[in-house]
């Protein structure tokens, strides 16, 4: 009942949502999820109105159902010279091992959509079925204004004052984000305190306190595991580790061979190669992290920039150990395979699971 | 049928076992538990084979029902005399402010019993119906000894090279510690990284992994919990801070108020306590631990000497938030009644979640 009302609220047939990932999901794979009856995403956090627009039009291209743009809604950075300077400093040597100059200067490359009026009329002009806020809310006038324009909202949350806020706010459901979720951890405030609750624990806690829907994500790669994220009361599932290896991903080789490898087994919540943290596989970027200061990392997305830079030079000469390979606890269970057809084998496996419980 | 196989293995009704907790759980609470149907445990990593004997004989005189007597295998401790006065000089001025004198030297307060063969001999004359393994195992010829005595055995895994381990050294099940459980992390090694895996994403890497029944344990706290976890693929699921707060628990007055207050949403996993990570709710001696480099605290448990002086020293001054208040991710679901009343919910609670499937 629970989760027919809010797969009938997002126009799908099966309980489960394609993670947006901003980077590595892509236009193709969401449609490819829509088609095939669950929910696809785009992550449109890391482009500006005019690129979401491009990617919204390039779902539309591939299917007419109902699909999900995710928006990050961080606090803007605040650039603090000394820190970014000192950042930089840090990684010089590491440029140069790779033959390349460290950036002059680091910038806040994504625009947080709290102050992103043009995505803001983009999205009232396209009315996608469905968006979803990471990283926290937008303003009360930007939740009522897609709410009028008859968009379903979700938003994440990490802890039960999160999920409170979000359903306050009048979003329709809360993704209720555990700890062993790959990628940015949707925390509201990335200094305050984390109590690291797990999928499991989260989605218990938020089932039986707050009036919304719960959408389960972290750690879940396959039916056994959705179902059980059901019996926890949940409404649906999100994944999004179980298609960083589908053919529409756009993980790269060296992500892809990490991922098919004993590397996927191990994984870190980092906060260097961003400023925030999420989770990656422990990779060379990983490792440095766990010597770093929080307060020696510039703010998100400015500490994303050098990130960025390092990968490039790494992977110019054949390294692909800095790259931001994120990935949840679940990674080793990642399938090699159309999108489409992970959906498929996720719906067969739920069913076999659900049959089971008769027998 | 993975279920059926355990429970009859084990001696017992229901697919539940109620944890092992030094110091917190008791004979009575093993011996209601067990008489409900689910299996009972004791702690004995605290005493030495005279307490445990006792302990034992104690819970027989309640219950003629199978029960699980728990061990710790860590590493023998190593004293390191310049860590353990500076800790004690770290903490000097804390025991001045509640009037007492801090230790003049910390001991190894439990012996491991991978050298204790006192417990050994007691155990094959006892013949406990189920013992189990925390912080890794004994030696090859101990485990041999207790399965020839007809023991039943089980040992804590938090990750799959610990589980491939357990089950190569003849064990008979795995106790699949995720990041949500609260009190000692069963780390074998806690000097090695930990990945830090939630309790869905372990179960359901072991479940496909080893050919030994998992047992699901960390942040579950009721029948909905329990259901979840066999969808996983567990065999049973084991319960610690749902019986936390249970009428035969031996948690103080501060503990319990703590448990039934707001305090009970944060828990933190700290290591300044006894030495080895363990999960906590977020009182004072959670937030000391926060600054506190790894390499500065003594061996487990030498540092729990002091932990346990300093919140005796406290307590006399009626401060509760030095206890070891260990608590998993679920706290606040933890249910103030009879440890059998508590068990008999799981059961009625557990029907249903299955019952639910059928609708």
């Amino acid at each position: 009942m629970n989760t027919r009302h809010l797969t009938r609220l997002l126009g799908i047939e099966l309980p489960i949502i394609q993670a947006p990932m901003a980077g590595v999901s892509s236009p193709a794979m969401a449609a490819a999820v829509s088609e095939a009856g669950a929910l696809g995403s785009i992550g449109v956090g890391a482009t500006d109105a005019g690129g979401a627009q491009a990617m919204i039009a390039a779902v539309r291209e591939r299917t007419a159902r109902s699909f999900n743009v995710n928006l990050f809604c961080h606090r803007p950075a605040v650039a603090k010279d000394s820190v970014e300077r000192a950042w930089i400093d840090r990684f010089r040597a590491l440029f140069a091992q790779y033959g390349a100059p460290p950036p002059d200067h680091l910038s806040e490359i994504y625009q947080s959509f709290v102050t992103d009026d043009a995505m803001m009329r983009m999205l009232i002009a396209e009315r996608p079925a469905v968006v979803s806020f990471h990283f926290g809310l937008p303003p009360a006038d930007a939740i009522g204004a897609l709410r009028d324009a008859g968009i379903v909202l979700l938003a994440s949350a990490t802890n039960l004052v999160e999920a409170q806020v979000i359903a306050a706010a009048g979003v329709d459901a809360v993704v209720a984000q555990g700890w062993e979720a790959g990628g940015h951890r949707g925390v509201f405030d990335p200094d305050a305190p984390d109590d690291r609750l797990g999928t499991a624990a989260l989605v218990r806690r938020l089932a039986g306190s707050i009036d919304r829907p719960v959408i389960a994500a972290g750690g879940i790669m396959d039916g056994a595991g959705i179902a059980a994220a059901l019996r926890l009361g949940a409404a649906a599932a999100q994944l999004g580790t179980a298609f960083l290896a589908s053919d529409e991903s756009l993980a790269d080789a060296g992500y892809r061979a990490a991922l098919a490898s004993d590397a996927a087994h191990r994984t870190a919540m980092v906060r260097a190669v961003s400023g925030r943290p999420a989770r990656i596989l422990a990779n060379n970027f990983a490792a440095l992290d766990a010597d770093i200061a929080r307060a020696a990392i510039p703010d998100y997305p400015i500490a994303y920039d050098l990130g960025k830079a390092l990968n490039a030079a790494a992977n110019a000469r054949g390294e692909y150990g800095y790259g931001a390979q994120w990935a949840g606890q679940g990674a080793p269970l990642a399938r090699a395979m159309p999108a489409a057809d992970i959906v498929a084998v996720l719906a067969a496996e739920l069913a076999a699971a659900m049959d089971r419980d008769h027998g």
